[in-house]
């Protein structure tokens, strides 16, 4: 009874077309042409290189892209377990006709040639959004970003600001923004000069959010003076390994929280990535994390910025105590989705049960899917969906024993309302 | 099939009158007057103000109760899915006649004046009690406290030393201490003294326990030498901010651990929270902790006091497997309730599974209200049960063929049992 | 429904004949004499030490093995609750005719008595191992073990090596590595030449893996420099509590590690004990552990040994997720089983699922049993695949609609498919 429960919630829930708060889609070309830009993703070139194929079969120089697919594929056989992979299968079978429960050597040719005939129509970007109940997504955006050349009400533009911060000392960083925004970033006041004229380009191109990715070893503090003086600026920024990098970098981080206060743009905080442990991995399967992280390093940062909205996404599943914690009783801090590692249902579950049993529902956004392509937030939000529905069904109609709309407005709520109030999305 | 187990064994459960063994009652006025009373308690009021009402509104300089309810009454949309106001809906609804399941602009002030009338009843305490299935109740007394005029059979004291502790420097405190017992605490020996007389006088009221809530970054130690000197003194404790605090925190702390042995009293260890996190906080509601806490930290106090039992509340759901691996080995370490941020069903149950299956069942203390009112040890305790009866069920008669009689025969041991033979209450 | 499809399931696996991939075996005396074999296991004697009875009364010298027994029992009330005392029950069912629930002061000796009769028989290790479906088994070898008067086929040798690393500032060990090798110990160059001849010995008699534990302090580095100079060397090894001790565990460490690459052994991480944290505690019972620990501590040894395939034991449960992000990252990481304080269901349960939803298939070694008796086979074991069974049925069958088929051979990999080919046992 309890599982026909779930499945008429998730029934009901698919039903809500929704914003996805975080992506990392290119406006440009938001959806896949073959299946080697699905298989392609991060998640099945690192799992494919963990069980086995080397990073030279997978990464080989002009490598074509059904080639690329069938050496992917060989390794299915060692994660069809995985979830990762279950989002391949179900992508397949919602978009491309496939109808097999595993891709193997007989019959990925075919669906590989399906695929590349539907993602060859027009529309095919429409059609994946409409069949996928997605109406609008927001980007990463580079901070030098022009922000032009597509629609900035679908593709909603954020701020990404992990170069500004952590890579202020290469001068390619440097130049970068000098070019942006015209001014030379010599001095603190030029710097601060600099990212505000960041935060007024995308705020006039319709950017919701600024975002950043933090180590675990990151705790910013309110910086001494109103200003860096020369003296930490040049150390801090200029001498790439100093000791004031920590000083550069902290200042750099507050002066974006302070423009946004000033632009009124929530800040995305994602909390708990090391970059770069297994460099001789995959592109972008070489980051993990370290647990020993804590929301105590952000207490600063929450006290200063009361009128700063900071939803907040923790890699590691240990955080989700204390992000549900400090949601709790911080007016400025919002639970925000299922971030990478904590990405699976095991984590997402028993995450989920904490945050609807202690967090004002306000205050939860449920879920994004963290997709490079479109075709991945049909599987992900499905994933997500499933999930919610189990929860709203065992906690709320059978344990509370609250009406089955209840517990569906509490859901689309956390999948859809707190992405429009919390990001103010019109 | 399963459900109606749990049912039946929670039904069972309930029926057993139960000691609490920590709340933060006012034996002078132990129940609640009006409805400000229940939803002034913090985990409402910090809600509500997470939720978005300002400070201000909730605590308004002279604010009369009803005025009061009704701007948190407000709030409670945004709250509904939480558990503790489960506890609130679940509360009204056994004492005051509330029949709805959501407390409501519509429906608060007829709510709110039955309250008070039924708060008005000569024997409302008595009844409060004995629906909820409550006898006696450990309360938690200020050091200072006179410890006079209430039952101490029904009420029974517990010396909470974080003051002395953690603010001994506070010249208020010493005057307290003084005040208290007669005696100047301007030395190590007469500090000792003054702690002496402390706990002859609370066990001679009748104290059960001393108490303690400790920050993630405490760890004691023996300290060197048979006492402090007088230079670590002054500079422990007489000097607000000198480096040896600790040295001074952690003579206070090994000192009162000492005549815990003498006067066999448990030390309940609350252990993990940082205060003041957010210092605009409500009242109560500033407080939040740091993951990164070990149980490590207290090695060597349980090496020290064997002779001593120190029931561990850990308030970081990570420490859990901690204080059933340490309570698996200590004999002197038992598993103490669930604890605040660590008291909502989904951590409350996976907790309750891994002491079931680990520890011996006469060293789990299975549950504390901690409340500041009666009312609430009936929710508090009810939501519990329902975790408890559900890991019974699943893990004992289904996992393992237990009788139904021999899981509640254990349920009831760690509902009550246990802290009838750990505190000595006879 | 979901129960019956968990039984059938477990019932399948069941037929499984294993290798169990780490344990304290002796070959010499592999199976159990009497019940006191059985319940002197650390996991009975620290267990009924912790619910009350004192050490003396455990341990007393020149104590009859029945007398032994029968103190136990008396403790077994306080633990019946608890996991491993089913173990207990279980195997006593299984190999020694108990048909009670319970072991208790009127039954204890029929059972011993039984058990002695049992265990007399001439073939009863072959028996034991043919009723558990066990066929070989993992040692624990000390590193000057001669692995001889054994079959190395069914008893398959593990060098371990905690001794070299961590207590190679004591003269004994450095003797009896002397004496074992024929070569004294006095320099870097002799040292390494020492473990290498080890390898030697042990690749020689069959060994399949080399393993260690490790505190959670421990952070492998790549020495600096190829070797160790002569000063680290004394200071590192000669002088016991030098500053430089880290230097020398981490160079034996490392050394060890380069061997495993050169004889192409899998090298068993065990991660994060603490020893002797309550070092009243009864043999074995003593050791415990610190939950602030990171896989990241071993970022160095797994890029500096690609070739060398790693399997991780993790001790605190909230590790268990960086286990997994490290395992679907480092090709050379490998998921290794459920150790000792995280053994038990309820995390044996999330730490399953969440691997089977995120690492490859064929890098997870579901369990071993780290018995020190044949007889504990069959329980932990049981256990195990009781979770297992569980976690396919619901996530698998029920949640992603395997077939049962499809679930039973992923189950049966991780149960030995992955052992045979992770150790390479033919």
């Amino acid at each position: 009874m309890s599982e026909l429960l779930e499945q008429r919630l998730c029934t009901e829930l698919t039903k809500l077309v929704l914003i996805d708060p975080h992506t990392h889609i290119n406006p440009h070309s938001p959806a896949s042409k073959t299946l080697a830009d699905i298989m392609g993703y991060h998640y099945y070139t690192e799992l494919a290189h963990s069980s086995g194929i080397s990073k030279s079969q997978i990464e080989e120089p002009g490598l074509d892209p059904k080639t690329k697919v069938g050496r992917l594929v060989e390794s299915l056989k060692n994660l069809d377990n995985t979830v990762q992979v279950s989002w391949l299968i179900e992508l397949c079978r919602k978009f491309f006709g496939f109808s097999d429960d595993r891709i193997t050597a007989s019959n990925w040719e075919k669906l590989y040639d399906n695929a590349v005939a539907k993602m060859a129509e027009p529309d095919w970007e429409d059609q994946c959004l409409k069949q996928s109940g997605i109406e609008r997504v927001f980007l990463t955006n580079e901070f030098d970003d022009p922000l032009t050349g597509f629609d900035t009400k679908r593709y909603i533009p954020c701020l990404r600001t992990d170069d500004l911060v952590f890579h202020f000392t290469n001068p390619k960083v440097r130049e970068r923004l000098a070019k942006a925004t015209g001014i030379e970033p010599t001095s603190p006041a030029k710097v601060r000069q600099a990212i505000g004229k960041l935060f007024e380009h995308f705020v006039r191109h319709g950017a919701k959010a600024c975002a950043i990715s933090l180590p675990p070893s990151f705790s910013p503090f309110r910086p001494t003076g109103s200003d860096l003086d020369e003296h930490q600026f040049n150390a801090g920024f200029l001498e790439a390994e100093s000791e004031s990098k920590t000083v550069g970098q902290n200042w750099i981080f507050w002066t974006i929280a302070e423009f946004c206060a000033e632009f009124k743009l929530p800040f995305d905080l994602m909390i708990g990535v090391n970059r770069r442990v297994y460099p001789a991995g995959v592109f972008q399967g070489q980051d993990l994390f370290d647990q020993r992280v804590s929301l105590i390093q952000y207490k600063d940062l929450f006290n200063a910025f009361p009128q700063v909205i900071f939803p907040v996404s923790v890699l590691a599943q240990v955080s989700n105590q204390e992000l549900v914690s400090y949601s709790w009783i911080f007016p400025n801090v919002v639970t925000n989705a299922h971030w990478w590692y904590s990405n699976i249902p095991a984590y997402i579950e028993l995450d989920t049960k904490a945050r609807l049993q202690a967090v004002p529902r306000n205050k939860q956004i449920g879920y994004y899917s963290d997709m490079y392509k479109l075709e991945f937030a049909w599987p992900k939000f499905s994933m997500y969906r499933r999930c919610l529905a189990r929860v709203l069904a065992q906690d709320f109609v059978i344990g509370r024993r609250w009406s089955e709309d209840e517990a569906l407005s509490l859901g689309r709520q956390v999948l859809r309302g707190n992405v429009e109030s919390i990001f103010q999305v019109d």
